[in-house]
């Protein structure tokens, strides 16, 4: 079965050359990349977080880029049956899909060409992450602070899923947008609740971002609601972006995933740098998950200490408070962006140091080469912590990490033995509650505590 | 508490003469439908059918119209606190305010002042009929045949609602439009489900078009999603106008009102001038309601005889059955008014006899002066069987018939016993099954069958 | 040849009964009318001002209704070739058309049908005029005062055309919107300038308001830049529609038709009731016109005393002046209205009375039964003076007019003997000047001064 | 005096690293080009064509680009007083700032940057031809072929001007849209013709795209009506820029420029592989220019011989029948797009050659080493007659040209005796009808004919 579809937006504009450049690459890794992020997305709906099995279950799918009068089209063979309707694509994920195009032409092969950016150097690695998401479209001067991050797990049970859409329902209706990193879960619910709202209030500029990455778009395909997609190349860029565009971020209960996320913001807040920023954090949920916050909460107290817990604040069941949060803290953002002088599209003033934004290859060497003793500073600590959950995400949900896994066993954690005790209670609480897969697969650790 | 809204549209266009007769008024009729139409706009959500309970507990509402330099303005007092948020209406309920204030003067003001319009004249019902929706803005030319009229009940049950949505979700994905009789349930259901749908395929001209009369609307008041209200003098306005405008008609299970409905449109497609007209009718439920249709075919095929069964399809359990079977006869019902000349807008040639479009009073003397015996041709039996069905409806959720029923007791309905048996079974199917009045009150049946 | 076009705006949407009415009407004067207005208006860039050769020259031409699936369409019988281009219509002409359709049936159809209007009554015949210019979407809430109206002669020099475009462009670039009474020269010229200065200052909103009449439609055909195009019955209801619309007023130099504006205006605001308001008016031409104005300034002075001449500001050859001064009135107009309470888009204040609302018919008796007296109060003079103008105007280039001189011979105006010569004086410097007719033509004055 | 504007379109996202790009480069080459076009711009209405002159007269000028919290802003310091209404930038000359600074940045720091384009690759060269374009949304997809390059000259005579307008408008109401290389005389004419039609023909879409480059923007700045200017590098890649974009050509009467630019197409659509595109080509003038015309085609038989002419048609005083000659090949360069599988958008097709598309930088040393002997092939007589001419045009108006000169005395041109004798003929025309330099100068010739 072959389709063709047209594109949207600019992507139809694409020179001979960089035609040339994707179709030259049919076997290498840049078209193989191109292929699986496309499948991702036209098999929304698939209910796997497995991305071994979606490839595996369609291997016969192919991609072409071809020229026409008009622009070019994507030729589609035997694309994924549910992205179909009477044998029309989606428009959404018809959108989704040029995304896709754009963002691996962009950082795959326009990027790979510039000379002198050298991603090592701080200012150059935000200079990227801004260039993709301009590049995407995705930063919209002449806009009042509105963009609201909302963080959790992908496999959540139902009245946690409801209570997100309830939250995103409550901001939508008060003219709020929401980001997420795509999928199912936490990551849906607030977009789908802020879609209805936004419908109520006629506000037809809703803007329901999405930013991920290509080695986690297939475990955690974006819904055809997300009507901004982005791919960053890794995770640390895509946390980098979700930061830098976030006016408010609320976390909400999940995973590793998440507690790498929240870790990683407040790693970064604690930094003196970034004392007088403003960015409003909540944590939230419904009333069974207050025990969740409260272990989370008790975590980052012993490890990162009372300063980090005074950065957040725990609203348990109380959607309407969420969003009246958030509304009230916008206007204080945007007084803090014009005092600094900072754009309200893109946080510049916001310092990340090379901890958060060096890329961490998660290898069973790289994992067990991590300083998890309590004697150093908060901060430090905070990024090892980060990069210890990000390898648990990894070997959990990603290709690569899935790979090292199957290859080489579980990562082996260690270090203070009374922070080793500490995250075991954690993970283990994690896999009790099935935060770590999606339901109706057995949870096996890819990782394993060694206590010294 | 007193808020000032600004008015969406052009009904800040109002001339000093044509507030002056509103303001005029305010003790009068016409005043009253104005603010109890405005209060059951805004008193969207609420969980109770009963007009006067609500009337009864929002008797501190008001609202003015009042001139400003920009326009005028509507000033709200006391309104029902769930139409704001945060202190501020939500924009979905100020269109629809202003949707009942362009009607009400429409009809209530400005087509008063006709005097050459004759509504005995079935030509000038049409006409009248076709202004009333012309000024409101719900007749758009330039745009293929599209929208489907879905009817049903307000009171039905979990799996009915999700099968409604279900449907409603597969005719937006195939871009239809929705138009109901606003109000929860079957009315709702299908809009939500399309809203979603148009989402995904990036539809932003989505339109959910409702057809209310003043005296329903308190007990099935209209849901912000909505974008387009019209409001229709009395019930056989309201039903001529659903019919003008259909390109399509989905019947969910519902009570009287549905039974209604359906009677209404087979007693008008039996007339041997509408046979040639393409008009696409389906009957569905989910599986549970199959015994439902069943026993709806079976009365009519016994009253309305074999040819009338022949007027629509009844699926069950299939929403893409549903949405493909509308999706595929609109080509067919574009060919066919192309062939007759006929407007896509607004379908002209129907052939509407005057015992279906002049208006009928629900008084007891009325009901009881209905010739329900079968030996009568059967436009004029259906005809008569539907007005029969609008009395009970009247009597159950409308404010005159209520009051009727409260002053006279339940109306006496006789006629041929057979006939009178097969009534008398379908009632009490319905009143067993809950399609009365909303759940949370005994129905007490406001007819009562006197066989002869 | 035979033409069919499809209608702009919401004109398609026309029921049964009111395309009989004006098909009933083919024979009759409705249908008349509306023929001739559609010959107009398709006959822009015509070189006379006789709309008697006009009908003659084209009296082939007819124009039907006719329904479609899509809506009504305009069917054209040899319409005149330079409204076309290869064979289409040009689309402005196109609008044009369906604003004539939407006139003629408001005013010839609509508004015949209410029966409460009572024209008579001052109340509700500003409300007739709101109507109209309602029913034409001329009047725009919502929007700051910026509307300018120009006026000054269909008949003028080119270094006073060219005067008029750099008026028109200075007010462009200054966001300001030109409303003039359509035809050639004073008319033409401002909204010329207007939309080069607008292109510039990439305004896609700029409005090119034309408010005409059936009689004068013909010998001042609207250019097809005029994007707004309204009909006003007769010549007094135009007028007012000018002064309500108006936040400026510019006049140009012009013939009687521009006498008669002046006077119109200069009688409303001496009205001790509008002396509160503010309405800028700007008498302006190139260095050459300075004797005209000063000879009219003049005749003011002499006629309604120098209070009438506070009333307005001439500046000579210096468009930014103009344009600075209008730019800079408008908060002044802003504030007036918000303190008065009254609306941007239409000026409810302005007082009227009925001596310049109710129609005057330019018949050799009433003309003759005018008081020309100057012992009267200076209000009742500009009446009297401005009727004496208007019929003038009538015999010169009215239809109506031009028949009543045929019949009777020029009108005879007779008073106060030193007021019959300043008359006599200005009528002469008009006919010197050209300003009565198109060039080419030699003026028979249509009127005669007779002084007892 | 400072003036602080907001930007247009997405050059208000500019990153750090861009901005600081252009700040440290305030001495450097980068800024000096960027302050120049943008003062160019800015100048427009100035009656010089001398770079120098504006240069000097607007010395205290200057430009900064500062970074605020809804984007960047530029500041003006100085800026000419024309670019001002009361105070306020004129909206139109705003969005060509902003134009300015997004294709300096684009050629001069973010091209610069790309280490794998080879501009001595012809792929690569119109790859960043189409890059430029592209970035510059001068690049639209899903628009039938409709864009009409019109050449002429800068200095021409007011009934020439007239009739490029009577061209314009012509084109203009048949849908067309128009290309020039900006600047006054039939760069200006066409556009502002096109713009009255739009407007009659309510095109609200129309472009009017200038292509200019950074050495001539100067002498001929655009005028605010151009809605879309795009500054690429040098003249061969605006040569080259405007043959990819156009669907049609129609040359006006000029003076070296124009010739320069004659001899280029026809060089190119010599080529035998270009044979079958389809490209139509019309000269044209008011009947005044017929012996121009009459002298160029002899001039063209003369060199390129007979097959060269067949390449264009001649139509003397008949706009009309240019813009109808044009209209109707628009399907036919349609189907030939279609055929060839070409983009409507952009003709990757049309083979150019090395020797037209490499620089040519006209030092004395380049214009003393070309050929121009008659014994060798067509397409490399016309570019060396394109070189010879493209020197003198920057002798003439270019900055760099006019330095040239003033170091080392006229160009001198020699080769084949006869073909020497022709260009003299040609030029002297030129010097006589005054296409060399605007009025008010006297030519004082760049060049020397040399015949050995």
């Amino acid at each position: 079965m072959i389709i063709e579809i047209n594109p949207v937006g600019t992507m139809d504009l694409l020179s001979q050359l960089e035609v040339d450049k994707l179709k030259q690459s049919s076997t290498s890794d840049l078209y193989r990349l191109y292929r699986n992020c496309s499948l991702a997305v036209l098999n929304v709906g698939s209910d796997t977080d497995d991305s071994a099995e979606i490839y595996d279950k369609f291997k016969d799918f192919d991609i072409n880029v071809i020229p026409r009068e008009r622009g070019v089209k994507l030729q589609l063979i035997n694309p994924p049956s549910h992205a179909l309707v009477d044998g029309e694509i989606i428009t959404g994920i018809q959108e989704l899909l040029f995304d896709v195009l754009r963002d691996i032409l962009y950082t795959g092969v326009r990027l790979k060409e510039l000379s002198n950016i050298d991603l090592a150097h701080p200012a150059h690695l935000t200079h990227y992450v801004f260039d993709i998401l301009r590049n995407a479209g995705a930063l919209q001067t002449h806009k009042d602070p509105n963009m609201i991050v909302c963080w959790g797990g992908h496999s959540i049970r139902s009245h946690e899923y409801q209570y997100t859409k309830d939250v995103g329902y409550e901001m939508g209706l008060r003219g709020l947008n929401i980001c997420t990193g795509c999928g199912p879960g936490a990551m849906k619910g607030p977009m789908k609740g802020a879609t209805i709202a936004h419908l109520k209030q006629r506000i037809k500029t809703g803007r329901y971002l999405g930013l991920t990455e290509p080695s986690i778009i297939a475990a955690e395909p974006p819904n055809p609601i997300v009507n901004e997609l982005v791919i960053l190349p890794d995770i640390e860029k895509r946390l980098e972006a979700f930061l830098r565009v976030a006016h408010g971020i609320v976390i909400f209960p999940g995973g590793v995933g998440t507690a790498e996320e929240l870790l990683y913001i407040l790693g970064i807040m604690l930094n003196s740098a970034n004392q007088t920023l403003c960015l409003p954090i909540v944590l939230t949920g419904p009333s069974e998950s207050q025990t969740y916050f409260e272990e989370l909460d008790q975590f980052i107290r012993a490890t990162l200490g009372e300063a980090a817990t005074n950065l957040y604040t725990i609203i348990v069941d109380d959607p309407v408070a969420v969003a009246q949060h958030m509304k009230n803290y916008m206007s204080e953002v945007r007084a803090n962006r014009r005092m600094t002088g900072d754009a309200y599209h893109f946080n510049w003033s916001l310092k990340i140091e090379p901890e958060f934004q060096q890329p961490f290859v998660p290898t069973h060497k790289n994992v067990a080469g991590l300083n998890l003793m309590l004697n150093q500073d908060t901060a430090s600590l905070a990024a090892n912590l980060r990069r210890t959950f990000s390898a648990i995400v990894a070997g959990n949900v990603k290709e690569e990490g899935i790979k090292e896994i199957q290859e080489h066993g579980p990562y082996k954690i260690h270090g203070d033995h009374s922070l080793m005790l500490m995250i075991d209670d954690l993970l283990k609480a994690f896999i009790k509650q099935g935060r770590m897969k999606l339901p109706g697969a057995v949870y096996k650790p890819c990782y394993q505590i060694v206590q010294d």
